[in-house]
């Protein structure tokens, strides 16, 4: 087993293929205990998966080496305050291998303790299948779906780095973490981590350092059947600084010195690409086997043996181990302490800074902020949704300083940048700098989105960024996680249906409003007016832990007669109220106004007397009291919706529906909305089938139900 | 203005930096009718988008010298006869530039008029707003959303490539055409391109060219905001050929001589970076002012008059260009005549090939190759929804010869892989053949989508795929082209929900069967059992213009009672059907059987009884007669559906939902399912619950509805 010895020949450092200079730290020879270690994280996670008969062993036991080099020697944290802001930051992108995270969190002391590894994939345990950020104490983003959390380290560097330019003052370096990624070849070969690295070399993020496992396997085996690319030439191209570790199974010297390496780096994100063994120790190493079942038990026994372990027992620590890391911990502690201090003494030099990264950190928005919210009159002119957004963002940028705009090369139309915005670029390219508060994400839509989930979750900044709603279809995966890790961003969705005209079916969402809306714990809202809009952003920016997508329009839309911002943070609300109505039309956004024409034509037309509602946003209005919803939606009255794109969903708070199960049409957009009828004629004749189809019956709210769904 | 005339210095190929050698052809001097034909795309592009006063002239007149030059000289294609098997394929990925492709095709001849042009992005045109497939004669593939192009041309090299593997015989070179591309800085930025371009290096295809429009600017200005990487080395880290011609607004002799390098070089894809000015002759070339809006009308005359063209005069074409491109034409059609007569001599030689291919081409397939789908007895054992795929594949892979596998490196888990399967691999990897019929996809979803949207553009396959239900999602944009482009693809979509257990809430699909239902023309399959699920193929197969997703499980499912293939094509069906019923109990997969039993509990523990209806496929079921649906779910009797998913779009065929509108959970699956009650008696508790609710009230079946919907 000559793997699991240092290899014989060659200095300490001889293994690291260097592209720049390395630095002069002394490297401390490691000894017998932090091989210790090292085998009591490949350990714990053999027994963890062999005992949940469930997960993947491989990629911690091939990992444990770098894991113990770089949690070991060089990351600050302390287990005790899993929030310190100057935190280095951890994220393993290569979220299947958990067992990894876990057993360190444990090993190192944060509040996740042996029982807990015990019940590793067990039903509501804090040790999930993969990390989830919101579970597990020192878990900084939830990983699994590949390629995410490398976008997020991303994020999480930009963050580092705008907050650092923005607090950051001669003597009180306050924000100067490293953010670490692992990674394997899944992550590499998604396009959303190709998108992020791109970007990161663009940004120059030198505090950005990655770790590629260079396995060689990934489930379907040998990754030369589909990934034969250059992996470290693909990074070069991207700005990055490259190193190689040849022998990421047990030359701890290479590692430690290629991370610090990295770490004098200051231009440019680092990636070391680390050459290593699968289930390292395992007799099926190096292959498949390791990568996504438990170890068999014979095979279990073997490895224990194999480190020196009793081959009978599991789940065991040494006491040296525990020792070892609860003193690196305990360093962490003392470092967070004085960084305390300087926090402090930064209080008295720079006031107004200090109580501002005070407040963002404690996740509270300034003090009425939302006096600041535009508010608009019938009077006021019609405006198109993605304006008045962007009237919001005018308004709202120098009282939420911490709010961070951007757009995935659609600026000019998302309409995302205030007026004197600064981008955030390195400064030597002359259009930014690195405390600027506007993202040029490149169209990166899925980067993009995966990377305010990390801006969200450093902590100093809310993320807001546009692109097209059918093209937030691009960026679902990461979307998806935005909802289930609980973070605020937000994304600015314009030219939200057929109303774009002319770009045609290709641009014009049909599902997309539904997707989302089907989504857990994400806010859709489609605005219908100027307060409406301002609404939206407020329930946006208050709601901590729910991602939102604000659907905005490209054509201009009137100020409705009685929308308000408190009106419209319900939800969903009587827009035209109407004694003995035959009829109640609910819609949103751009088709509520023409609703509202449809009640006035079948009045005069027809004699029929129709209510509407606006509801710009689903996920608000079910959150609403019962009560509430039923003077919204009551008894008695039949319910048309009309909405310019799949019904799909509409059925849950309407009797009929009006929408668009069928794509769309290239052309100027009044007659798109004449070819599918969503015009008051249009709307006008449904309401009449509508009414006629329920007469004679008796009608129950669609708010009324037989029972309650799981929440 | 110099940069409209060639460089004065330096020879015809000076500007070419060649990787490779360059071939032995010699180009031929360009005359003014080349500069004429050039400057008549341009023009068009320009009048069009005035006309429209909407669209994007900028990289239709920067693109214009190249597409001249390949379309004149490289490619062969008949306009009589756009679906020639062997033509050469090209694809627009930024496809917002289609004013250059409708020009191109209206030049040439191709079923596009002039007045065809006129109507650029008017209503029911030929000519909307993005290319589509479906729509306009010479459209290969529908792009426009970016990066997908790009991906559509990996997919239809590597058809061409399978094509040539499995038809051509020594002298019978039937498939030879190569796959031409260009594309742009948003297109270069996206994933799902870098994800493609990765899997074509690894693939080798030589046959592959594209052409990447390096003007340097995107819709945020200048792409040094954004996007800094060195491309070019990039794809050379992809394994691709690559070059650079410096003046490709002017140097058509350096085109011509990259295209040629191109061709020759046989063992990668190629890719020549063409540095252009976008907007070529406009006032505002060289800016994003030309790139997504219309020139004013003083910058369309001056282009004119730059040109030599009458500023006064809108939509000319001098007759020396129709002239040129016509003559093309005919050589095209003439060498179309050559393959046919290739055909018919093939057909002696190879009668079994040649009446395979005739059969491909024609889009049928074999006669009878239903009767090899499996057929399931209820006494048969319980089988998870995944390996009745297999067992499928497993029986109809010899009889349905077109059809190619594959996966994005989850092949042991989506099952996707018939035993004796070849993989599609350059042979010198000594694991595979050109001919081979599963792709290795690596983990790459959206590629892989779009790849499998190229693939079934081509003609001679028919693509199936598979991975986990959840990481379709990140197949999204790509999936909704499908649809819209109306091809024929198959997502095995395996793992489909909380069933797949300890991975957790991070791959358990909750809103994944909603959003794809929400998309139009889009089957989402979730079968119960082994009938099921042949059935779902079966109308896969047989569907010629609509994509499919097929939900599969991880978990065991048993055989039903009554389910045939006859009866699951039809999307719904009754699976209990019972007299005097108080309550339908109406769901999908995995939970079929469950609510079966529950029904079993309803009858023995409460005297309640029930029917069940299994709806494998909305869309199918939406298509049937109003009278079957009707027998379906008939009127009087409410109906609870169930399905461990979100509840949204179940509205539209149920009275009351069960589902899961919150994330899963991490655990063994049963006790998942235990958890959110997706049991006999959590079923049972809501079906009393719906009947309790419903009790004096007239219940009209769901199928019922006041009117219909647009189509």
């Amino acid at each position: 087993m000559a793997r699991l010895v240092k290899p014989a020949a060659g200095g300490p450092r001889s293994n690291v293929l260097r592209n720049g200079d390395v630095g002069d730290a002394a490297i401390m020879p490691y000894s017998e205990v932090d091989t210790l270690a090292i085998n009591t994280i490949r350990i714990l996670a053999v027994d963890a998966t062999f005992k949940a008969n469930s997960g993947h062993p491989g990629a911690p036991m091939g990992m444990a080496p770098v894991s113990h080099v770089l949690f070991n020697k060089f990351m600050n944290f302390n287990p005790k305050n899993p929030d310190w802001a100057n935190r280095d930051r951890f994220v393993l992108s290569n979220g299947h291998g958990c067992m990894l995270q876990y057993a360190l969190l444990h090993l190192f002391g944060y509040d996740l303790s042996m029982d807990d590894l015990k019940n590793f994939r067990q039903l509501d345990s804090k040790t999930p299948g993969h990390p989830e950020a919101h579970d597990t104490p020192g878990i900084e983003v939830t990983t699994g779906p590949l390629g995410q959390g490398f976008a997020n380290a991303v994020g999480l560097a930009i963050a580092q780095a705008q907050a650092a330019g923005t607090f950051n003052k001669p003597g009180y370096d306050l924000f100067n973490n490293y953010t670490y990624c692992f990674f394997g070849d899944g992550c590499a070969m998604e396009g959303v981590a190709s998108e992020a690295a791109s970007m990161a070399g663009h940004l120059k993020l030198g505090n950005l350092i990655t770790i590629y496992d260079d396995n060689g396997i990934s489930i379907d085996g040998d990754t030369k059947c589909a990934f034969t690319e250059d992996v470290m030439k693909r990074y070069e191209a991207y700005g990055w600084h490259t190193v190689h570790v040849k022998d990421g199974d047990n030359d701890l010297e290479a590692i430690e010195a290629a991370i610090r390496e990295c770490q004098q780096v200051i231009d440019k994100p680092s990636v070391i690409k680390l050459t290593t063994t699968i289930g390292f120790g395992s007799k099926l190493q190096g292959t498949g086997g390791v990568h996504g079942n438990p170890l068999k038990a014979d095979d279990c026994q073997g490895v224990k043996s194999l480190f020196g372990f009793n081959p009978e027992e599991s789940f065991v620590v040494p006491q040296q181990v525990y020792d070892l890391y609860h003193q690196h911990a305990a360093e962490g502690a003392a470092k967070e302490q004085e960084w305390n201090q300087l926090l402090q003494k930064y209080a008295s030099e720079h006031k107004a800074e200090h109580d501002d990264l005070v407040r963002r950190l404690s996740g509270k928005l300034p003090e009425g902020w939302e006096k600041s919210l535009p508010t608009y009159k019938p009077s006021d002119a019609a405006i198109a949704s993605r304006k008045l957004s962007e009237a919001v963002l005018e308004k709202i940028h120098d009282v939420i300083p911490e709010l961070v705009s951007g757009s995935a090369d659609l600026t000019g139309s998302n309409n995302t940048r205030w007026k004197n915005a600064v981008d955030f670029q390195p400064p030597e390219y002359g259009i930014g700098e690195w405390s600027g508060r506007y993202l040029r994400y490149g169209v990166r839509e899925h980067a993009m989105a995966a990377v305010m989930n990390g801006l969200a979750a450093y902590g100093t900044v809310i993320p807001a960024s546009g692109t097209f709603l059918n093209f937030v279809s691009y960026a679902a995966g990461a979307v998806r996680l935005s909802a289930l890790s609980r973070v605020r961003v937000i994304h600015v969705a314009t030219h939200d249906s057929i109303g774009l005209g002319e770009d045609g079916p290709t641009h014009q969402p049909i599902e997309t409003l539904t997707h989302f809306r089907a989504l857990p714990n994400c806010m859709v809202w489609r605005p219908a007016d100027g307060n409406e809009t301002s609404a939206a952003y407020y329930m946006a920016l208050t709601s901590k832990h729910t991602p939102s997508i604000l659907a905005l329009t490209r054509q201009n839309l009137p100020q409705l007669e009685n929308s308000t911002i408190e009106s419209a943070i319900k939800g969903a609300y009587v827009a035209v109220d109407a004694p003995n109505a035959a009829v109640t039309l609910i819609s949103t956004g751009s088709e509520v106004s023409i609703a509202i024409d449809a009640a006035t034509s079948l009045k005069e037309k027809h004699g029929v007397v129709a209510r509407v509602v606006s509801a710009p946003c689903f996920e608000v209005f079910d959150a609403q009291p019962k009560e509430y919803k039923l003077q919204v939606l009551p008894d008695g009255i039949p319910v048309l919706s009309i909405e310019a794109a799949s019904t799909m969903g509409w059925e849950r708070y309407s009797h009929e529906q009006f929408g668009l199960n069928r794509f769309g049409a290239s052309a100027p957009y009044k007659q798109v909305y004449e070819k599918f009828e969503f015009t008051p004629e249009g709307i006008s004749k449904r309401a009449l089938a509508t009414i006629d189809f329920y007469k004679g019956h008796s009608v129950r709210s669609p708010i009324n139900r037989a029972f309650q769904q799981i929440l």
